[in-house]
Order: C-alpha cells, then sequence, then structure tokens
C-alpha cells in the first residue's frame, strides 16, 4: 500500500501507521486532533468537518476536539472504520484527497508550523515494573543476587499509581528537582537540588474504552480495550527516592515530571510486529493466563533506543538499545490484573511498562543500571562522561517497528535538563 | 448570627458553615453547585442567574457548573468574597431572599429531594500518612516496638499516589474487592475474595489554585491554596496489600473505592477551631517550617466519629473517636512537601491525611489497629464480633467542630460493604 504523500523507507509515519495526536496550529485558538503522515499532519477537524466520518459517527462530532479522549472512548470497531476511512484518503489510487488541491491545502499541515500537544486527557497514570531485567538489576544493588526478585514480582504485575499531572509532551524541558535527600547516612536529611537525576525508559499504552467500578476486564477482553501505545520517560530522583520510598513507594522521585511521544500508534498498526513474550514460570494464576494461542502473539517486537546528547557534544549519542519484547508481563496482564480488584478504568487512562531493561549491559533502561549506580561511568566521544544526567543533557528514545521495507514507529520522547530552580 | 431557615443547635450546617457541594435535583438534567444549610441546598445556579455574584466574576459563569473546580480555580479572595454574598442572603435580617417566596422556592431545595454528586472533578488523588499513631501501630505489627517508625517518618510527610477515578460519593455502595492474596505463607498465591476488609478514618483537602510544574508552593502561602476539607474513608484489602506492597506500596489494595463526603468545608469556616499540632521533634526542615507564630494554629480541632452497622444489628455503633488535631504533619505540610520537587498541583486535586489514630485504642482509624490485626475483635450489643468488615456492614465516619452552642460539620462518609462479585 502506497500513499501519494512522499514518505521516505526510514520515516517512522507511513502509510502503515497513521498514528493520533493533538496539535495546534500557529493560527488556530484551539488544539485538534491529527493524524501524522511522513512530514504532515492531516488535520481531523477538517476532515470531520466534510462528513467523511459521517457513517462511522453521524453527526456527533468526535474528532474535532482538543483531545483524543472522546474518540478513545468509542471502541475498536470504531477506530478501525475511522482508520479504514483515512487510509483510504491517503491512498495514491484514490483522488479525493490527492487531487482536490484546495482541500488538501485545508486538510494538510507540515509538522514544522505545528506545535504538539498531549494527545489526552489523561485521567490516571499508572507505571508497572514488568521487565524482570530492570527488576532484577535493582534488586541486586539493594539486596544482592540471591533476593534480587521479591517474591511476589513473578505472580503478579507490580505497579503503582503516578501523577497525571506532570505528565508532558515530548520536546518539554524538565527542571532537575530539588528534594530531600540524605547523602550522609549518619546525618541528618538535608533538602536540595537532585544528585542522581535518571531516566527510565519505558512505553505506555492509553486506555480506550473503560470498565465500570467493580467489573473487572477478563484477560482475553483486554486488548480491545487498549487504544494504543507511546514511549514514555519516567524521569526520576534517585536520592530522593532512596530516601522517601520506603514503605508507600516512589512519589517526589517520579512525580515533577513524565514526558511522552505526542503520536499514539493504533494497536491496528502494530499488528503486523506481534510475538511471544517471555516464557513465564510459575505459569500465571488463570485471571492472568490468556487463552491457548494468543500467549505467542500477545506482545510486540519494537526496537528502542535512547540517546544522550549533552550540552558540548556535537551529536547524541546511543547510550541503550533494547526492545519491547523484554517485557515479562504484558499489556493485557497488566491490565487484567490493575482491574481485577475492580478498579474502573476510564478512556485516556496511561498505563506505563515500567524500565524496558534487556539482558546485556547495553541495553538497560535507566542510567542506574548502565552506569551500575555510578561504578561504571559512561563515556562519550567527546571524553565526557556521565553516571548520572547533567544539566543541558538532552535524553531521547526512540522506538519503531521494522517491517519489510517501511518502518512503524513512536518518532521520539525527547526531554533537555534545566538547572534546579 | 442567625439565618431566617431553622437550624438546630446539634445540626452540621447553620450559618457558620456553608460548605458547598454539588447536587442533582430529580428534575434537571445535569448536577450543579450548592451551599447547605439545615436541611436545605441552596442552588447557586439560581443566584448566579440572579447576578448575586456579578461584583466578583463578572458575565462569567462560575458556580452554575456541574462541578466546583472553576470556581476553586478563583483563590481566596474571590472565595471570601462568594462566602460573603451568600452569607447575607442567608441571614435572619436581610428581607432579599427572606422575603422573596419565588425566588425562596426558586432556589432552595429540601436535602430530601436532591442527589449528591462528587463536588469536584479530581484530576489527581493523593494519600499521607501523617498519624504518628498509626504509623507506629502499624510499624509494632510489622517489625515490633523496637522499629516501629521508619527512618524517614519524623523527617518528612510520607505519602503516595492514589486512584483518583474510583473516588466515589458518601451513600455509594462498595463493592468487596478479589484480589491476589497469600493466606498460607508456603503455598503459591491464589485469587479471591478479600477476606479482610478495611477501612480507615481520614480527612483530605481540595487544592483550590494550583502552581506550575518546577515552582513549589512555599509553607508560608500553602494555605491559600487549600480551598476545604472533607472525610475519606480509604476502604483497604489488608491481605492483598501484605501480598503486593513491597516495594512500589499499595495498589490494588487501596484502588477499588475512596469515599468522600459530599460537603466541603471551606477554611473560612474552621477558622474559629484552629489549633495546635502536635509538637515536632526533630523540627522540620527550613522548607517544611512554617514562619514563628503560626505553628501554634496550624491545625484544626476536628472531632471523629466511626460508627458501624451490621445487617443484623438495629443501629450504627460507635467503634472509634478521634480527632484531626492529633496528626503529626499539618496540611501547610503536606502541600509544601508535595510541591517541593517542582510537582504541580490543579485545582481539585485531592489530599487525604491517612488514617487519623489517636493515643489511646478506642481512638484508633482503622479495624487493623482497633482489632489489633485479629487478636481482639470488637464486641457489639447484639452478641456479634468484628475483627474486619463483612458484608452488609454499613461503615460511616461523621466529624464536626463544637462551636459554642452551634457545630460546624462535615455531615457522613459513609458506604456499606457488598459480597464480592
Amino acid at each position: 500500500m502506497r500513499s501519494f504523500i512522499d514518505v521516505s523507507p526510514d520515516s517512522h509515519f507511513p502509510i502503515q501507521n497513521l498514528p493520533y495526536g493533538v496539535f495546534k496550529r500557529p493560527e488556530a485558538e484551539k488544539p485538534c486532533c491529527g493524524v501524522r503522515i511522513g512530514d504532515l499532519v492531516l488535520d481531523l477537524r477538517v476532515i470531520e468537518h466534510r462528513g467523511f466520518f459521517r457513517g462511522v459517527f453521524g453527526d456527533e462530532h468526535v474528532l474535532c476536539k482538543w483531545s483524543l479522549n472522546k474518540f478513545m472512548s468509542k471502541g475498536p470497531a470504531a477506530w478501525a472504520m475511522v482508520r479504514r476511512i483515512v487510509t483510504d484518503l491517503l491512498r495514491d489510487d484514490n483522488p479525493t484527497l490527492r487531487d482536490d488541491t484546495a482541500l488538501r491545502d485545508e486538510a494538510l499541515a507540515p509538522i514544522s508550523q505545528v506545535t504538539m500537544c498531549l494527545p489526552a486527557e489523561i485521567g490516571d497514570y499508572t507505571d508497572f515494573y514488568s521487565s524482570r531485567e530492570h527488576a532484577t538489576n535493582v534488586g541486586i544493588m539493594l539486596r544482592g543476587k540471591d533476593n534480587a526478585l521479591q517474591p511476589n514480582w513473578l505472580w503478579l504485575p507490580v505497579g503503582y499509581h503516578g501523577r497525571a499531572s506532570s505528565i508532558v509532551v515530548s520536546g518539554t524541558d524538565v527542571r532537575r528537582p530539588c528534594g530531600q535527600i540524605r547523602p550522609d547516612e549518619k546525618a541528618p536529611p538535608i533538602y536540595g537540588p537532585c544528585r542522581t537525576l535518571d531516566f527510565e525508559l519505558e512505553m505506555a499504552f492509553f486506555v480506550g474504552t473503560g470498565n465500570e467500578p467493580g467489573r473487572p476486564i477478563p484477560i482475553d477482553r483486554a486488548e480491545a480495550h487498549i487504544f494504543g501505545m507511546v514511549l514514555l520517560n519516567d524521569w526520576s530522583a534517585r536520592d530522593v527516592q532512596k530516601w522517601e520510598y520506603v514503605p508507600l513507594g516512589p512519589f517526589l522521585a517520579k512525580n515533577f515530571a513524565t514526558t511522552i511521544s505526542p503520536w499514539i500508534v493504533p494497536m491496528q498498526a502494530l499488528a503486523p510486529f506481534r510475538c511471544a513474550p517471555p516464557p513465564q514460570d510459575p505459569p500465571p494464576l488463570p485471571y492472568l493466563a490468556a487463552s491457548a494461542d494468543s500467549p505467542a502473539r500477545s506482545t510486540f517486537d519494537i526496537r528502542l533506543e535512547v540517546t544522550l546528547q549533552g550540552e558540548r557534544m556535537p551529536e547524541p549519542h546511543a547510550i541503550c538499545r533494547s526492545n519491547f519484547r523484554y517485557l515479562y508481563w504484558t499489556m493485557a496482564q497488566q491490565l487484567a490484573h490493575h482491574t481485577s480488584g475492580g478498579c474502573n478504568m476510564r478512556p485516556g487512562d496511561l498505563l506505563a511498562s515500567g524500565t524496558i531493561s534487556g539482558p546485556t549491559p547495553d541495553s538497560y533502561g535507566s542510567m542506574l543500571e548502565l552506569a551500575w549506580r555510578g561504578e561504571r561511568p559512561l563515556a562519550f566521544p567527546n571524553g565526557e562522561s556521565r553516571t548520572f544526567l547533567q544539566d543541558g543533557d538532552r535524553l531521547s528514545i526512540a522506538g519503531w517497528c521494522q517491517g519489510e521495507g517501511y518502518r512503524v514507529g513512536f518518532g521520539e520522547c525527547s526531554g533537555r535538563v534545566l538547572p534546579a530552580g
């Protein structure tokens, strides 16, 4: 399948992708929903006003909104119909948009001329801890090799509630937080700038349709509730975390900022890249066990790369290469577990994976692991080194699925560290 | 000060209180904001449409909304002006409303004829752990008397992010959650109904005006950001909590339901009941230390009572009497700490105190403590006993400040336990 819009083979945004986002044109009063193709954004407000979605939503306005929540709430049949309509409009053998210069001018905006916004109003944000390698690495640092994994880890996808208000879109600068830290364990704690600022390489999914309170989402229906995926950086103040997190978990160490990529890749675009997750032993309890044939295809082969560029570095340098498929717990298991006690999801809720570390040291998804809590500094070509993030560092996550001659990608999840205020 | 509306001396809602809530009349399409007085609700939509708030908000609609968020965002000067206008309208020496039968019929609804709703859209919900007695009791059960308090507890108000989507208003039934539990520590965990369902006696405050990301709220300005207070029951599945909470904190054990009382008591109504919190030793770090004279009046004397009524009990029985003033950390300290790393607050965010246990066993704020993890069952007059909550139990929290001849109260925060689904 091809589009009449030119897209290079290494672009993240060919016609096979068509992710959803919310963007603002400089002249517009409000942001609105769009679809990315190549270096252009298709303005869904224009498409909806022209009546192209009337067969799906009648006269209801769903996509000329400044968030995707309403569209998310419509469910997988509506998502598939809209995707089909948008795909058809962009195909090279369909003259409707291709040959209508006025409509093209109105509906297509160069990405360089728009500002990306958060794609949804996020009611609740949850962060899991689903990489066995990451949990093991952190466990070794805290408790030694023999007791690295907590007893519950292999039985349930451990997670916690995060802060929704401080989720920002890629490109937003992040200020180094101050906080209560205890650098000298024999002296009282002090309040000051974080000294061990870290990133965490994560991905996340947006809930589409939710569930009623007290009505869990069964594992075999969980994927139908997932609207799409983004990249996520769970910025972390390690020294704050160390002092505050017992017994109720991370709090200020995480809630100063969380960055997500702006384009939500729909699950339909990811379908060709399904693959098997790591084997699960012990076998999951029945409420976490997908039916017989699905486990072999219950995760996705998504290549991930993290780059760091310091202020005095001429270009970004890769510091980590990982893959979403390394995760032990699947998204369906996370969602089934999250609702298993009756917790209700709402359209636009965001569930993150936890740090995605792979089996080799160059696939670890945080500075804490890459530099092994400071013991193995990362060296850069200009002679600098890092154990944690420095002011001025730009940290970027990229992710894509590699098809034959095309990529379905997530673009970039990027942020620069500002000095403490 | 008196109102032309009859209010009995033991009512929670005299003219000195005037809390805000959101209610729905049976014939109305949507809920709207109101003020409680005695057994009546003053409909603020009617009052706003009649132009009484024009001097505060001009032509902007602020109170004819189905949530209080917009009003919350306006700040303490606007809150004070609206309170003054509503107080004046309800005074017995002001004929404006008193003698206008048509306006009274339109603007005043009997509480028995309306349905109460959540008062605000809660963007983020945080739960603290600010009772020294509660933290000590739980610590003794887990670690013994000598290590009861964690090393960080006296240095910072420990807290964690909770689930906003499952906050419900008083009167909503709560279904006993299922979850992963491990009743036999030598056998694998199982999935099934919670066996040790608990309540937690808490209070909470709503944030009025928020702060920008990266811009902490200083301790001395924190109170000006607080809109008002409610009662809160943090329903807890203790067996789920025990198995899941290490290392990232409580998750499914808490997120199935959290109940709040419907009326937000404004800080102005609580001002006469200011008092001193417990002494803090070690002295708090500067960012948590209020200026010299304020600590002596930085908390509030709010009497709290918890009652339980089983299905076969003819009436509710008091199982706990406590007081908000027992809390070690103040609301101003909680808010200053929460934002101290740059986390941004938004109007309508809810910050809860944590379980409010007092010094004596009859003032403990949870079944876990009252029945000391099952070792001292609570006996009831009809011969029943409880170690945790049973299906059909109605758990209610009441709270009030006792003035001379009047009460400023919070009404009730109540919910009945339904059997697991």
